[in-house]
């Protein structure tokens, strides 16, 4: 791939808390789907989950869930992305919470790309209670939800925030 | 971008564990950060950071704190990508511990792929004990290796892994 194609790309993502109210395409969701299965996950177990919310009734209720952040009620999907603790610890132990979370993030990060490849905005939203996610999607205890990221249509309204100066992050050989 | 480009480009992502022993030039590692600098973050806050290792004997080091996976020691770069839990809990407290796991883990995700993009072959290791690499890397407590990201030119062995259906973890509406 063109490499500053590829920077590009990346590069004009921005979080979209702004949507126009069009509807997402269900070829779509399906093509954000399948690019996220070829994401890498811990021992191939892919330890995530993904809820796909387009009911009004219940999107309003996880933007109550994520404290009142409208755009979760007004983005017409909501893929709730979660960590499957289960499936990774039933061969990883403890280690497995942390790569069920690692799981959970590169296929949401997929997702979020997927989205972003074909025009469609997204915000990565991962302020919400645990609990009243759970109880609106019927999550059980071991189903730990990661990140809301909300799907749709939008309009971009500025270019990428500051970034941290690279070196500032960026360690040599050692801390 | 064109979708099932975009599509082939994940698709063809595998991971690489058998290195050719030539160098990446640092203009590939410059591009890498600066792809993942672009990555969206909790308040962007950006609570992640990345140690680079090229040195022989301290990749031996992770790759012995890696539970001898030997590939890490036979990449020529290694990318530690760690959770900075200071940076996040310091404005979001005990959430900020999963915000930062995200920030890296997304953060990585774009290194992994600006690599792929690079026709650089890499491949997400995640099991390794903590405290090893901490030792290795001097990184202070509150930084958590997340994933070492070993990068080179390789040799794909294979295609990529069976998948899930798409169906076994995608649930509509409600779990």
């Amino acid at each position: 791939m063109d490499l500053s194609e590829f920077h590009g790309f990346l590069s004009n993502r921005t979080s979209i808390r702004s949507y126009t109210g069009e509807e997402v395409e269900p070829e779509a969701i399906a093509f954000i789907l399948s690019c996220a299965s070829t994401a890498p996950s811990a021992g191939n177990l892919e330890s995530w989950d993904v809820v796909i919310v387009t009911d009004p009734d219940r999107r309003s209720q996880l933007a109550e869930a994520a404290l009142d952040q409208v755009h979760v009620a007004e983005a017409p999907v909501v893929l709730v992305v979660c960590a499957n603790y289960v499936r990774s610890m039933s061969r990883y132990g403890d280690r497995g919470i942390l790569y069920a979370l690692c799981d959970a993030s590169i296929a949401a990060t997929y997702m979020m790309l997927a989205a972003h490849s074909s025009g469609l905005g997204t915000c990565w939203t991962g302020a919400f209670d645990d609990e009243e996610v759970r109880s609106v999607l019927d999550l059980p205890q071991h189903i730990r939800p990661v990140v809301l990221l909300t799907v749709g249509p939008g309009e971009q309204t500025s270019g990428l925030t500051a970034r941290l100066p690279v070196e500032e992050h960026v360690h040599l050989e050692s801390w």
